[in-house]
Order: C-alpha cells, then sequence, then structure tokens
C-alpha cells in the first residue's frame, strides 16, 4: 500500500498481537479487532468498534491476522539437489555419502547469479507461506571468496545475514580443524564480517568442539558480530551452556537437552538482560527421522523458545513455518498458541529484534492474514496452504486480501 | 484446453506414468518427456524427442508431471467449528465432550447451501493442491432426511459418493444400536442410495461391530452400492477381515493389523479378483498423535496400499495428500516412490477406477504439474506449497502452468 497514507484492516475475527497487554494468552488476542497501518508500522490496533478512519479499507471479511513468521535460521544460499540423498536416506536405501560436501563442491561451482537465484526463489516462496523476516546463513562456502559470495548474495534479501563460515570443515582441511579455525578467526572473518550481522558455529562432536567454537564467536563479535550457536543437535555436548556463557542471541536445535542446560537457558531469561533463547527446528527431526526436543521442560522452566525451519537442502528442505507448528504441537507438544508465539516473538527475540514479530502500536506492519478464522488452525490444518496475504512494512507482498 | 484438438506438455524432466511397462521402478518414470492430450484423455506419452506434433505447446521448463492425487477418503460435508477441540485436546488441556455429536447437530441445522459452500471450499482447496478425484462420504447427518441432503450436495462435486450412514449411531438411538442399524438399512438407504456409488461402515468397538457392519455392507450391496469399510483404526478387531470376506474395494485406517490381516489383504490381491486395498490416512494418526500403520508390512507381503486424507473437522482437518506423502515416508517408512504411487494409482485402486491414477495411453488426462524437477520433492520438502497446475479431464483447473 506504497500510495496511500494509512489502511484500516477491518473484520478482523481474530488478531495475533502478541502483547500480554492487548489480549488474553500468550497470544495477546484480540477478537473482533481492526488495526490501522501507516508509514509501513502498526499505528493503531483494537477492538474494530473503535478503530480510527483511515485513508483505505481492507476487509479481513471474520478471517484472522497474525504478525508475520519470523524464521530466524534458514541456509538457503547454496547449489546442487540432494534430493535422491534424501529418498535414499529415508527409504533405508544405500547412498553415496557425500552430504553436505556435495552441496559444498556445487555452491563453489555455481554462479553469484545461481546462488542469487536460488535463495531469492526460496525467500519468495517462503515470503508466500508468511515468512517476512528470514535470517540467511553462509556455510556452504568454506573458502573465503566462496563464504563471502554466499554472504553478499543474503545480504542481498534480508539484514538478518550470519557468517557460518564455521559450518564443516572443508575437505582442504581435513585433519586441521584447528588450521581451519584459524582462517575462520582471520582473513575469512575480515572478508564476511562486513556482509554479516551475526557470527554463528557448528559446536557438536565432528564439527568444531568447545574451545574452537569458543575461539569463533569471539573473533566474531571482536569483528562486531553478535553471536549464535548451532547445538546439541546430534547428541549432548557443550553448545547450550557455551552460548549462553557468550551471550549468544540464540542456540538452534537443542534436541539433546540435559537438565543443567534447561536450567542455563531459563536462567538467561531470568538475569535482567536479553535471553539466550532456544530455536528449535523441528523439520529437521522430522527429515532426518530424530527425536524432537523436549520443548514441555523448555517452556515449562521458563525458558524463551523460538521455532524455524533450517531451511537447506541436506537435512530439511523445507521453508514452511506452519509445518513447524503442527510439527511442534503434534511432537513436541506445545499448544497451538504457543508454537504460533515461538514462530513469532519467539523468532524476533532469537533475532533480538523488538520491531518484528507482535502487531502492537509501533511494530513493523508485517501481517499474515490467513485463511482461517483463528490462529488453532495452522496446527489444526496441518499441510494445507492458509495464507491468503502476506504484508511487510505495510505493503501487500503476497497473496491478495 | 476446452477450444483446442491436441495439447502437448513438454519439457517434462520427469514423467510419472503408474505403469511398470513405461519406465523403471513403482511410478514408471519417464525422463526428458512428454505428454499429449486430446479430448481430455492422455493420447500419447513418452520421450520427448519423439513426440508427435500437437495443436498447443505448454512448457514443463524441466519440472515434473505426475497423475493428480485420488484421494479415495473424505468427509467434507458438514458444519461447525472443532478447531478448539483440537487444541484441547493436543495441549492436554481438558475438553467438553462433544466430539462428533457437535459436528452432527451443526451440520442438521445446516442449510443445503452452507453444506455445499463448505464442501465446494474444501474440494476447491483439495484440488489446488493436486486432488483430481476426490471421494467424499456422508455421515454427519445420522438421519435419512439429513444423510440424504449431505449425499446430494456430495454429489454435485464428484461421481465417488459414499453412504456412511452407519458412522455413529446417532444420539436418539443411544443404547439402540440394532435399531439405528434397521433404519441404515431400511428407509435411509433407500432414499440414500440413488445418490451414492459406495456403501460404508464404521466397524470398531463402540460403534458397529461385525454382524451390524456386515448387515450395513450387504443391505448397501442389495441395492447396487459397492462396499467400503472403516475399520482396525482405535484397535484390533475384524474390519479387516470383514472388508476382505464382503470383497469391499478398500478398508480404510488399518492402525491396528494383526499378521491375520495382513495376510487376507495380501491373499486378496493374489486371488485374480480385484483385491481390497488397504487405505491409510496418516493425517489422522498425526492428528490424534495416535501411532502409524504397519505399512511396510503390509507392502512386503504384497498388499494393496492407498494413502487417502480423512480430510474431517474431528479427527484430521487436512486436504493435503502431498502431506500424507510426507508423513507416509517419515512414519511409516515407505519410500518417497511407494508413497507416490499410493497416493494415486493406490487411490484409484481403492476406488476401483482404472481411468485415473495413472498417466498411460487412454487414461484421463489429470495431471499435477510440480514445481520440482522430480517426484521425491514430495516428501522432501514438506508443508511446502509445490503445485504450479493442475489439469482435469485435460482441463486446467488450477495454478497455472
Ligand atoms: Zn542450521
Ligand atoms: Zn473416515
Amino acid at each position: 500500500m506504497p500510495a496511500v497514507s494509512s489502511v484500516l484492516v477491518d473484520g478482523v475475527a481474530h488478531l495475533v498481537t502478541n502483547d500480554p497487554a492487548l489480549g488474553p494468552g500468550p497470544l495477546g488476542e484480540v477478537p473482533d479487532a481492526a488495526v490501522v497501518v501507516e508509514a509501513g508500522r502498526v499505528a493503531w490496533c483494537g477492538p474494530r468498534t473503535r478503530a480510527p478512519a483511515a485513508d483505505v479499507r481492507v476487509d479481513a471479511a471474520g478471517r484472522c491476522l497474525i504478525p508475520g513468521f519470523v524464521d530466524s535460521h534458514s541456509h538457503v544460499v547454496f547449489a546442487g539437489d540432494r534430493s535422491r540423498e534424501f529418498g535414499d536416506r529415508m527409504s533405508g536405501r544405500p547412498y553415496e555419502a557425500g552430504g553436505i560436501r556435495t552441496t559444498v563442491a556445487a555452491t563453489r561451482a555455481a554462479s553469484d547469479t545461481d546462488l542469487l537465484g536460488t535463495a531469492t526463489r526460496l525467500l519468495r516462496e517462503a515470503r508466500a507461506q508468511g515468512t517476512t523476516t528470514l535470517e540467511i546463513k553462509s556455510g556452504y562456502g568454506l573458502s573465503t571468496a566462496d563464504e563471502q559470495r554466499c554472504l553478499r548474495a543474503a545480504a542481498r534479501l534480508t539484514d538478518e545475514t550470519t557468517f557460518l563460515g564455521a559450518h564443516v570443515v572443508p575437505p582442504e582441511y581435513d585433519g586441521d580443524t584447528d588450521g581451519y579455525v584459524d582462517l575462520v578467526t582471520g582473513g575469512m572473518l575480515e572478508a564476511c564480517a562486513p556482509h554479516a550481522r551475526w557470527i554463528d558455529v557448528f559446536c557438536e562432536r565432528g564439527a568444531f568442539d568447545e574451545h574452537q567454537a569458543r575461539r569463533v564467536l569471539r573473533a566474531g563479535r571482536d569483528r562486531g558480530l553478535m553471536p549464535r550457536v548451532h547445538g546439541n543437535q546430534l547428541g549432548p555436548g557443550p553448545g547450550v551452556r557455551l552460548a549462553v556463557a557468550e551471550g549468544a542471541a540464540s542456540v538452534d536445535h537443542c534436541t539433546h537437552l540435559s537438565d543443567d542446560d534447561v536450567a542455563a537457558l531459563a536462567g538467561s531469561a531470568s538475569g535482567g538482560g536479553p535471553a539466550t533463547v532456544a530455536t528449535l527446528l523441528p523439520g529437521v527431526d522430522f527429515s532426518t527421522r530424530q527425536p524432537y526436543p523436549d520443548a514441555r521442560a523448555l517452556l515449562d522452566a521458563g525458558a524463551p523458545v523460538a521455532l524455524a525451519t533450517d531451511c537447506n537442502p541436506g537435512s530439511c528442505f523445507t521453508s514452511s513455518m506452519a509445518l513447524c507448528i503442527a510439527l511442534a504441537v503434534r511432537e513436541m507438544r506445545m499448544s497451538p498458541e504457543e508454537a504460533l508465539r515461538a514462530a513469532t516473538a519467539g523468532g524476533a527475540a532469537a533475532l533480538r529484534r523488538d520491531d518484528v514479530g507482535h502487531l502492537a502500536v509501533g511494530a513493523r506492519a508485517d501481517m499474515v492474514l490467513l485463511e482461517a478464522p483463528n490462529p488453532v488452525y495452522l496446527a489444526y490444518r496441518p499441510g494445507v496452504p492458509q495464507v491468503a496475504a502476506v504484508w511487510k512494512d505495510g505493503e501487500l507482498v503476497a497473496g491478495r486480501p
């Protein structure tokens, strides 16, 4: 809605604000609501009978309006196709163990245009499904030039760019992880930092150990990047506690958590400063047939939880935040309301953003009109496309109301 | 494509024919293929370099073409909303046990227009997701007039209509199941048979026992309806064996199977006549947090298997056959190829149809162009809408190529 000065979205059966001051429950739901958008921000929201006038009126016609999804974890800059590997793995057929190295080789061989093209297509696909903020990581280049190329592509598409040179050790550093960490924290960081907001590391047995991971995070912080961590995906480990100790915004996966890990995450939320969010990626557990994280332990302990897709060609090639919500409800016993909050306000917290993930006055007008009367439908109707329209900064970017 | 006499769909990276004579694997896949459609049927298919000329050319541009999904089990004629019940059930919150009776009361109170409106909306939604054949059951009316109303609505939308008066015993027959079976096999059948192709019964503890179920199936057959059965959903029981003994086209759910059940289903496939298909409904097991059926035991024994949605407001409100495929792969260890075959040719067998579910010459041109290079993507990218275009009888009915 660029050419008009204010827009009233009227006839909203349920408005999800994520602001407990505005309505009951974790979603701050307002029934029979309206929203006024001005200059890309929420200028007013509340009961429709009290809505102020606006230049243009959009009729939600009894449907539900929610904040756009904040997908705080993706790897959409890559090249190559691993669908056959997926099919073989899920069917128990033997397959060539190329795995992530297949993607690295294809990414290095791809042109900048091709990398940007694939990432753009996936961003548009995510947006059409209601994602209005998408974090994008590097991590399939694994050389100074290729990591920089990947981040340049990511930076064309989002402000939330993450330097993940420490994703996996590339073939040319086989057996010399410390040597690779020297590169990641040295010349590669130097080349990549101008294009990234975040530094990330895969802290896991077989990837980078606690000491190496700490080196990566601190080097990044010294170059102005804020830390986030891949941790505790494949087994128990130091990732979660390292993330909390380093003040990371998020630790992602959290499939294998000890009681101490849960306590550390909950403790980070009660310390006064910004918390370390536990970002759960149930699409990965779905597509790799792994167990799901114990979301209830986290929520019941008061730890902040986000949901994200981890969209990537190897372990989880979904861009559907709605599927993550359905899986969170089915498999992790989150309520539909907790799951939607984690996919919006939770993702915003994991990116330390206060302008997205909610729809109180002043928030960015990143909004999704659902083809459904209430937000429970996201889990109630798994797999069904239910996004009618998507606005980013008040502008219609997908669908139509 | 109504106004032209032949259409060539060219540039198909993978064509799924489901005809083992045309290509390898359970899907009869032809790489680099083309299809010619004439008068709503497949007139030619094969390697694109050998394709004959046609009046119009559609470019698949390296994407995958599959037969339209055959969803052989749905309950989309209903009224009322049970999303809150779903949310409460999945969250472990206590809820009013209205359950199916809520839907029955709302359906009886709804106008014909409203019933047809909801069913039409769901049919269109299913079609946009690639379903070109949709079976629709009655079963929320449970009185002679209301069952007939539901079937009239269903018959406006599909040829595959199923009389399911024996879904559950309505409140007014509490404690008198045999009395209700008298009605179902008497006046209700008389009123409904002209609008239905199939007779169905919910053979389960708490619904209809083996004797009652047999009465229903035989009465239906005497009125020209072909039998199908809901069985073995909530526990072990006689449903599967009854279905095989009565020559039912399908027995649906099959969540709890004994070795004898599996053997009976496999035996039905080797008897020369048409088999009783085991129709698996993984969306129900997903949305009710129940175990999944043992698809591998069925497939490995040679039993015919179909996948369907069971789209209904209580136990599974998805219309997504792609989700059923993803669940079949993740949870039931079907290969992506087995799952797609079950969702197309399997559904056709469960409806005893030889004109749909495959794309050999002579088949109906019910086709789905996927936004993907090969059919593995349906499971590889769970939750992501990947249907670019849908043709029914050669006519474009959703999306655009
Ligand atoms: Zn990741
Ligand atoms: Zn059913």
